[in-house]
């Protein structure tokens, strides 16, 4: 029968008929959030092409095919490691507050008790790539492929997942949006919308220890050097225009569903909307940094410098991550100028300090990272904090600069600590022991030749000069001259 | 309660009962029209991409770095002034009929009596940007970037977002959709639907007085000279197929809401409906475009020329974002066909009259974007235009050859007369100021090492031949010779 | 009035209360199918970027213009061939099994009585032409243009079109989802879900043809001569990432709808959680097959090399399209892993023979989508054939190794070797015929030279090395020295 006949049928019994229309509504819910999660998932794996390209033309030719096959396999590898177990270790259920112990291999997935779709997997394993894709462009052009592997699978398929859980996981210890009768951090739990802290300052501070322990690159510092120069900037343009559209994948998209209402069904004003003020104030963190950094590295170099740009567009995006939901635009907009200013002060120091990080990506996502959650805790606004997060009995804490008291900025001082904390003891000692056992890095005539030659199958650029064969051509054949 | 509790109890009422179910319509209405706006948003951002790599491959290689930063300054730059101002020139509401005050920094945004969210505002700001990027093609490889900086600014915050409340706003004298009791422009209003004339002849006009101003590269004209040639004709495919992705988002997004009926509540055929006709259309446009280039070039030239035809696809795109959502798909193969032909002819009478614009855009957005709305006002069909634009007393004017009369005509002859007349108003004294002040092209010896050289941080290519050290390596280290 | 005091009236007299209910409804379901398929479908048309990137990538310097010209008209001239009647061949309604007849020039359409709107249209056309794209990689580096054309006029418009009809057009003879009065083939149908056999096959075989039928490049084997390296490998992997991409279009969107319940309505699992699976079998078969490539490339050769992944992940992805929704995600690995073993044994294969395909796409296309078939017809899971086809009376035969019997393997051989069939009886007389006539293969001095500089508009690539010309700068213009 059809919809009018069944429903025509059951609208003479309330609760029948209640039934009836409430399933369809539950139907198009689940079609349209699937929708927007999923197109939301594919924004964010394109990110993985972002820091590909975005890679490729920031090292020297030379290392070319060696950093675009460690994006191509954090994508690959880390789809099969996240789907054996670090999606498990991240969002399992049920759990305690620190690690997940379920959905090893997408058991038990669907989900309904634990809301836990496919897409939602997609999802976080598109999330899961990111943190290791910032990370080699720390370690890029000096790194052994097989250290690459081994890091890399240890950190999608565990120091992440489990960091990703205690912010998270319904049930993770920092979770804002923790069970009601689960007590929050410091009466708040720490925010990280998307992942400030949690997928760029791991990456990020991966990457300082993986950097610092290598140490730089040869000929990078000391007398008659000079930095070496990414090999093609058309390439840093793409790759960071595309991470800036993968972006709204992964700023907005976090939001998971769309179709929620705020208060009263029937209004004008719901997750739809927070979810287009989460792209604007996106849009408006990476532009403020770009255009601050345009004006900075003007006065300060005297020209206009592109590849800085880039670099303060990505600084802008990271920072914003962590808050984008909880923040009005114009608070946006003071995020992303100071970020520019924390990737250049970092910048100085390293060049001073004399650390070598051919993509700035732990100044970049560690720094910024860092400062996104504390701008979050300065600027997040009471209302948007209680509909994103749910409200509480008692006042949510919410940002220091709205009103919202310390507690907020204590959670997330104890976050960064965290943060630095859990990658600290997991992932240094494991770049120390690859060091030990010279699996870390190559060779010194192999770093000078470049890896690409050494390692892989050759250069990425082939001229193709061909000699002409001397003789005349008769169809597709070569008749040898006389 | 559960959604079925609550309905059963209210069924027993009629408006209590109505109310609920309503509202939840109401709810997965916002859902999904944001989800289907949001998405459409992404796509005409990622067109900066298109612009940015058409741009850089259609440039010397000395040019590549200065072309590629104006498209991120567009983005960076244009969300803060568009932020700021431009959308509140633009969409302000209420407003007067020829320029918008409100929404200044998004004040009252989400606003539930002007239907404006902030997905709205993301839509808007995408738009924006392309017109300011269709400029910088006309005046490549020779402005100043603090020119750039200017101009950019006062189209993105001042020309276009006024000229585009005339067309667009629920104000706007030329507006088709204006409220009933406004009177339309000759009973008709201006049929422009995504653009032809808002975006494209805005940015082309503004290019042409750009590169009529500045005059052609050297060495462009003249004995002994030849055409440059861009660089890499990779980046202007990637551009092209890009821009072309990116226009899915700029046509059939331009219809902002998706869940729409036409007539009765039930049927197949509703707002989706001519939502996906006009993906078909603008498809058909421009591929009739690329391959009348095709055909037509290899007449002329006698080879199968790439450029030409990416040029002629992007023509044909232009030429049917005025009409795309009201004409049969036949009739956008017309309009793609004839574009070509603008196209190619307008290419001739630049080489002719010694007009030099290294990216086209001046003859491709301007001459095809008129051309388009000329196509509109002939070919527009009655039934769509009522669908789109809803009805009014009496008949709406549509297209001439379509038994429309001429009323849509000679509204859309003024309106090319009138986007003339504004950029040229507005643009061209400020071209004519910043010459003045020698602020608007680079010196001769500037242009003729490159702009990248001179200008930005250096050239967009490093090869990076490093001489290898003498020396014996030890683990990362050099050790002299003895 | 407002849907609120409609329904109030209407909940009076339960017929028109449903009615209203259900047609709004019906309104929202289609606003949400369009929307998911709409973006499904940009998604599959920028794989033709993909292509284009991939391909000019591993082609030579000198025919990177020849290559991706081929993939911008596949595009677009077969966006006219597949509007006036590829589209017709392959979905008119009503039609017989083997071959469509209505709609052509998208005469009816929207039709409400075949389901078919315009975004199907648009969605079915980006498949067309991914096919085109597949064969032309096998023939590179040395086919006539107007070759090229013919042979990709006659593809997209006639042999691809008739072959998808028979599987998926719901009149199709070896559709498993046609009428309940229909007879299915074996009992079962064939399970080509997004088109390992109908758009991978295809494109293999007919390249295979072409690629066996014009001969290796010269200087491809023989004495001193060694492979020749693709030109560009950050276009590789940019064109592999942005197919990946366009994947999740390809194989999730054949789902076309998204708002379609599996059994009662108001029950978390539904359609959107078998795409939300498909996704993740896409994701892990791509996956899967890279890393396998990786480990097993390493062992033969000892590099780590980006190229063979590259191919490697996209060989998986060809795998799992025709079983991507019926299979478990743990059985998706299982077809990568063997898809990769495919691929490194036909490459060897072609290597003995010395058959020439520079992308081997015949290889790649045509053996993993041939394994793809096999696999399906062996994992195939009886709850997903039944839930994605329809139960049909008795059981639906499924996978041999799922207790599923030996029908559907049965089925998947006929359909494997009616696929080789009909594109051999079609595409090889068509290249012997142009063979015959000289029209195949351009001259071997053009080959050598490269076909770019000789029948396209010149290289990909200009150095634009400018000699500065003598004299002093005076504002733009030069004046030669005393």
């Amino acid at each position: 029968m059809s919809c009018s006949e069944d429903l025509t049928l059951l609208l003479s019994n309330s609760t029948d008929a209640a039934n009836y229309i409430c399933n369809k509504f539950t139907d198009s819910n689940y079609a349209i959030n699937n929708t927007y999660l999923l197109f939301s998932a594919y924004l964010v794996f394109i990110m993985q092409c972002g820091f590909a390209m975005l890679c490729a033309g920031a090292v020297r030719k030379k290392n070319a095919v060696n950093i675009m096959l460690t994006n191509v396999m954090d994508a690959a590898a880390g789809a099969i490691s996240y789907y054996l177990f670090g999606f498990a270790f991240a969002f399992g259920q049920p759990s305690n507050g620190y690690i997940g112990k379920h959905f090893f291999a997408l058991k038990d997935i669907p989900s309904a008790s634990a809301n836990f779709d496919y897409s939602n997997f997609l999802y976080q394993w598109a999330f899961a790539i990111a943190a290791a894709g910032i990370t080699s462009g720390s370690i890029a052009e000096r790194t052994r492929f097989t250290a690459y592997l081994i890091y890399s699978f240890f950190l999608t398929g565990f120091v992440y997942p489990v960091l990703s859980h205690w912010y998270w996981s319904p049930n993770g210890w920092a979770n804002p949006a923790r069970g009601p009768g689960d007590a929050l951090l410091f009466d708040s739990g720490v925010i990280d919308f998307a992942g400030s802290g949690v997928v760029h300052m791991v990456g990020g501070i991966a990457g300082f220890w993986g950097a610092f322990i290598e140490g730089p690159r040869i000929g990078r510092f000391g007398p008659n050097t000079e930095k070496p120069r990414g090999h093609n900037t058309a390439l840093l343009v793409l790759g960071t225009f595309v991470l800036w559209f993968g972006w709204y994948g992964f700023n907005p998209g976090s939001f998971l569903i769309i179709n929620k209402t705020y208060g009263a069904s029937g209004s004008f004003y719901g997750q739809w909307s927070a979810i287009g003020r989460t792209a604007v104030t996106t849009t408006l963190a990476g532009s403020a940094a770009g255009l601050t950094t345009l004006v900075a590295k003007k006065y300060l170099t005297s020209t206009w410098g592109l590849a800085d740009v880039c670099n303060g567009v990505l600084g802008g995006f990271a920072a914003i991550t962590g808050g984008c939901s909880v923040v009005e635009p114009w608070a946006a907009i003071i995020c992303g100028v100071i970020s520019a200013f924390v990737l250049i002060g970092l910048n100085m120091l390293s060049e001073k300090f004399e650390f070598d990080d051919p993509l700035e990506a732990a100044q970049l996502h560690g720094g910024c990272g860092a400062w996104g959650m504390l701008f979050t805790s300065l600027f997040a606004k009471k209302q948007f904090v209680n509909e994103v997060f749910g409200e509480r009995p008692g006042s949510r804490p919410h940002g220091l600069f709205m009103g919202g008291g310390g507690k907020l900025f204590g959670a997330h001082i104890v976050a960064i600590l965290v943060n630095i904390g859990w990658v600290t003891i997991t992932m240094a000692p494991l770049f120390l022991v690859l060091q030990y056992f010279d699996l870390l890095r190559v060779p010194a005539n192999h770093e000078i030749d470049g890896m690409d030659a050494t390692h892989h199958d050759g250069p990425a650029y082939h001229e193709g000069i061909e000699v002409r064969p001397s003789g005349r051509y008769v169809g597709s054949a070569v008749v040898p001259q006389p």
